[in-house]
């Protein structure tokens, strides 16, 4: 098969057959470290979706970075950050929410800049909704399948033409790069990574926990762009 | 119809023709006030879900409450709280979310004071998960038709034997008390608290905007207890 069917398809089977052996094996030794961005206007559940998910992995810690200590989301309760973008910190998966505060931080240059550098010393990148603009716009995805919210597909497929973007897609997973379409679709697709990272059963007993109904199909987007 | 058979009922066709004149007229003169519970190990999903989709409604504050400034989540992150318990805040609805922390709280009798004091002066409560077990531990619930989060069951239910728990329901409305059952559940039914304030057209508006799949229908438990 193909590279490109394969990542195209995204059938959970698939997503288990994917396992890493490099991830999966820094649960052994030290904890998954797991860094999300987080900037004033950003979207609640595109944060706190995910966080919910992977949080209720075994051995796993999850820390804020941000450009101050104390963030507003949009909806208005404010997180606080346990790490400034004044550096770049290691991680095993960097998490970039979006939201309405996108729209500014994509003329933010120092921001790209910064970017660019956490990427490149994160193993796993998971974008959420317009995170994508941010990825984008910084030229991180350039060559890249990916995908963002339907509701700003115009906007965000816009500013990065070298993107390969899908408009069919609750989530592509694409290598380093995991982006999911809109708010609610970054939670189904950090079940999507507990998965490939700790194995099927593992996301199974989380949906449970969580009584949450898991769309575990990348193909089924009832919110796709035709 | 009798009362019961209409909550029992508890059908989207239901929840919107139960717009409450009240609650709606709030949204003409002044912000709708929420405020929401935290404390330490609060499970996250179960206040940002509805955070997110409380806080797409217009004309909406949302403001956390707790026993101190910086409150951290079960799966990591903190969130600050707007306002202290030293007090309690009329508000129109009030959140209490589960979550690991509830474990001991039912115990804190000062607490118990507390909610008993903010729920009076609340116009509508709303729990989810095992945020029902404050609440029903405090005797707030007594008499009232109420879910919980259904893998915590049985001690849930084991803390106020006068509540008329209901094992197979997403959420209860009951008048006053919205009750949801596990971590997502309370997504759905913060949905089905917009429908009952604003009508279906702004509950589905937002569903649609966070690219959402509503599961609509209180009686659609996938986790009720047999």
């Amino acid at each position: 098969m193909k590279r490109r069917d394969f990542l195209a398809a995204g059938t959970l089977a698939m997503a288990t057959a994917m396992v890493s052996p490099q991830l999966f094996a820094a649960t052994k030794d030290k904890p998954l470290q797991v860094l999300a961005l987080v900037f004033d206007d950003y979207e609640t559940l595109d944060l706190h979706g995910p966080v919910e998910m992977i949080g209720h992995m075994k051995n796993v810690q999850i820390k804020l970075v941000g450009a101050k200590s104390i963030i507003r989301s949009y909806q208005g309760p404010k997180v606080v950050t346990d790490i400034s973008t004044d550096s770049v910190t290691p991680c095993d998966l960097f998490i970039v929410p979006g939201g309405l505060g996108t729209r500014k931080l994509v003329e933010d240059e120092e921001l790209m800049t910064w970017l660019r550098k956490q990427v490149s010393v994160s193993e796993k990148v998971f974008s959420i909704c317009t995170g994508s603009a941010l990825l984008a716009r910084a030229g991180i995805l350039d060559g890249i399948n990916a995908t963002t919210n339907k509701m700003a597909y115009q906007w965000v497929t816009g500013l990065a033409r070298q993107v390969n973007w899908q408009p069919r897609a609750r989530w592509v997973d694409d290598g380093k790069f995991l982006t999911s379409s809109g708010v609610s679709a970054g939670t189904d697709a950090a079940l999507f990574y507990v998965s490939q990272l700790r194995g099927e059963v593992e996301a199974r007993r989380i949906e449970r926990l969580t009584e949450y109904h898991w769309n575990h199909d990348a193909k089924n987007d009832p919110y796709a762009v035709s």
